[in-house]
């Protein structure tokens, strides 16, 4: 049995989305899909469009058959986070056999042999790091130059390593390494990736970046994100927007988000994992300089932290993710596999999942206590704990941000089944 | 030289007020009047219609002659710390010789037989309150019950101290008593008050209550609100709100409360004061279940707590005010007089207090590290730095909630100047 295992936010899924799936069933010829998806907020250090029950229904219309949730402590986090969590999620549910990625590179084989030195250290490698580090290179820098060094040495080229510049590829090689560092037999293959259509803000029909269709519901232009949406993906946008459960997008929580930064010191930013460099100071210091929340971005930006990164650390400091829980969190990885939907098809599998999971299964929230007694799995129950509570809290969290007030009620989590998408439907 | 000494909010300033300084001002007679008054949050638990200068300014214009701020943690606080603030704030002035508070008994003498009691805890008194909590009452139940045996047992009427049950006989018993316990040579009377009048949410041209008024701004109802207030504060208020720099409702910041309190846990609200017997518990739950801030107030509603105090620990939890914090500030008072706005006449007042202050005088905050370092007064370092920090903070969070994005910038508190107002205005 070949199962394809995939990585997504869905936020929203448009024609991107439907390609990749496309050709990844086609490059893995699979008898079922499996996706791990962020939860209601994605790793540009947003809120999603649309809650995570929602991106699941178009997800499985679209050709998904069973979707799990990327605990939010790694939805948010940057590539080598994000990584952890979702490959493990994948390899815990003891079927996924290959995992498809976007690449720019379309090499494969050139980030396996990265990921085998990250994760093995080789000797040489450890001193080219450190020698390039005590130069004063960031780290990112003195461990491309350090790569360069030991490509030579081992007399490939090195100029290859130039290809880690894009963020697909960096994103890829921490999927690879991931899976080494959890001893994964998944196998990984790429996609050829154009990088730059993803981040453009314009409107180019079934083209259209997910940024540019945000956009586009930012501006009410509803014309013009049919066109660029899959059918099934507008429906249940338009649905969910009409029931007031959207859109919600970064300046919605805006005005939160700088009230609570408001209220906080330099003393609690630096507990939070992501802050260094002087960053809590100047969250401090924007916060109150600025009248709104684009202009704190904007303030606390310099050329060491992407907005993206600082949006991010936004998250990570309202959600007060602290140093040691996300460290331990990137140790241990997630501790549970938390079901969010599944077709009649993805129904085989689950039973299968329900044999060969590496940890617990979660379809009904209200019985986790009751999972955790059981303790059939070797799981860290605080971290268990902390990890759902967390998800429980962002989804809690996220709903005071719904445009209408009757849909804000919290605990959304606990009473909700995983979304089933019949074959009659 | 007689100074009057008044406790305000005039949120916002409306006849009822205009009568009380009147006839405060015929009863002593005065040199100058000074009020000590709430900053940009009020005792019942709201954040104020506009902002500290604003009111300020409104007030010098009716009459007063110099105006110092209340430290935001003693403005939110019941009777008691709410009292001890004000009193200590209008004694460290070192000029104010009478306080003039409504009253519903306007008995004096009785408010200040009980105050004795209170402060000087006599023996049969202290025997008579641990019989009656033995009991099983309540510490208020008990108290009333312990000091009608306690004015038995003196040959006075006990059913006197049923006069203790009205909201302005308990605030002004509370500052008879601070008045003792700092020492204070300020002498007290009372003006006459019909206590249900003020929460009467009933439109009654100039005899409208502060909530009614509050009900005709949340309605847009400018030409009622005209009829309402008198022409000077009308005239600031329309100003500020033309500007965007108001109105501020409880509504304004609903949002902001029920999402913070949708990241708060058991514990952590276990620390701040003003929760006990089990709200802490409601807190979390009911910011789970609720929709909306005021369903929130509805569902932690219950007979111990009323909706003034709910919204008042709501703010303890929201500027993190643990209970050793607040123990601390009460017992020790205000660390420093803030002036928020004088007339002409005020200034030669201002110069007598800079002679006879008992705490720093705070006219510029930017340059308050500086008068610390001067060490005049023996204030508590630690607290003084703490105090003014919240008050920054408070102001900080206020103007999140302003109508206008460009008036959200933060520390205003720095760089705006005591308001001013000259004879020719």
């Amino acid at each position: 049995m070949r199962v394809l295992g995939i990585v997504v936010e869905y936020n929203p899924f448009h024609f991107g989305h439907l390609y990749h799936l496309k050709r990844a069933k086609e490059k893995v010829e699979p008898d079922f899909v499996v996706a791990v998806m962020s939860g209601n907020f994605c790793q540009r250090g947003e809120p999603a469009i649309v809650d995570k029950f929602a991106r699941t229904e178009i997800a499985l219309r679209m050709g998904v058959d069973v979707v799990f949730e990327l605990p939010v402590v790694f939805a948010v986090q940057d590539a080598g986070g994000f990584a952890k969590g979702a490959i493990s999620v994948l390899d815990a549910t003891g079927v996924v056999t290959d995992v498809v990625f976007g690449s720019e590179s379309d090499d494969v084989e050139f980030l396996k042999r990265v990921a085998t030195i990250l994760h093995e250290q080789p000797k040489e490698y450890q001193e080219f790091l450190r020698v390039e580090l005590k130069k004063g290179y960031s780290f990112p820098n003195a461990r491309k130059y350090a790569l360069m060094r030991y490509f030579s040495h081992m007399g490939w080229d090195p100029s290859e390593v130039s290809k880690l510049e894009k963020s697909n590829d960096i994103l890829g090689l921490e999927y690879i390494r991931s899976a080494l560092e959890i001893n994964s037999t998944i196998s990984f293959h790429t996609i050829k990736r154009v990088g730059t259509i993803e981040r453009d803000p314009e409107f180019k029909g079934k083209y259209s970046s997910a940024t540019a269709i945000r956009n586009l519901i930012r501006k009410g232009s509803m014309e013009e994100l049919k066109e660029a949406l899959p059918k099934e993906s507008y429906e249940v946008l338009m649905r969910e927007m009409k029931h007031g459960r959207g859109p919600v997008l970064l300046e919605s929580m805006g005005d939160f988000l700088l009230g609570f930064f408001r209220l906080k010191d330099e003393e609690y930013f630096s507990r939070i994992h992501g802050f260094s460099e002087g960053l809590e100071k100047r969250f401090v210091e924007c916060a109150v300089e600025a009248r709104s929340y684009r202009e704190f971005l904007e303030c606390v930006k310099s050329k060491r932290f992407t907005f993206s990164r600082l949006r991010r650390i936004a998250l990570f400091a309202v959600f007060g993710l602290e140093k040691e829980f996300v460290d331990e969190c990137n140790r241990k990885g997630p501790q549970y596999l938390r079901l969010l939907g599944f077709t009649e098809k993805g129904k085989e599998l689950l039973k299968v999942i329900k044999k060969r999971a590496k940890l617990p299964l979660i379809t009904n929230l209200s019985l986790y206590k009751k999972i955790l007694e059981k303790g059939e799995f070797s799981v860290d129950k605080g971290l268990f704990l902390k990890q759902l509570e967390l998800d429980v809290k962002a989804t809690n969290l996220y709903r005071i941000f719904l445009p209408a007030m009757e849909e804000r009620k919290g605990d959304v989590d606990f009473y909700t089944h995983p979304i089933f998408l019949s074959s009659e439907t």
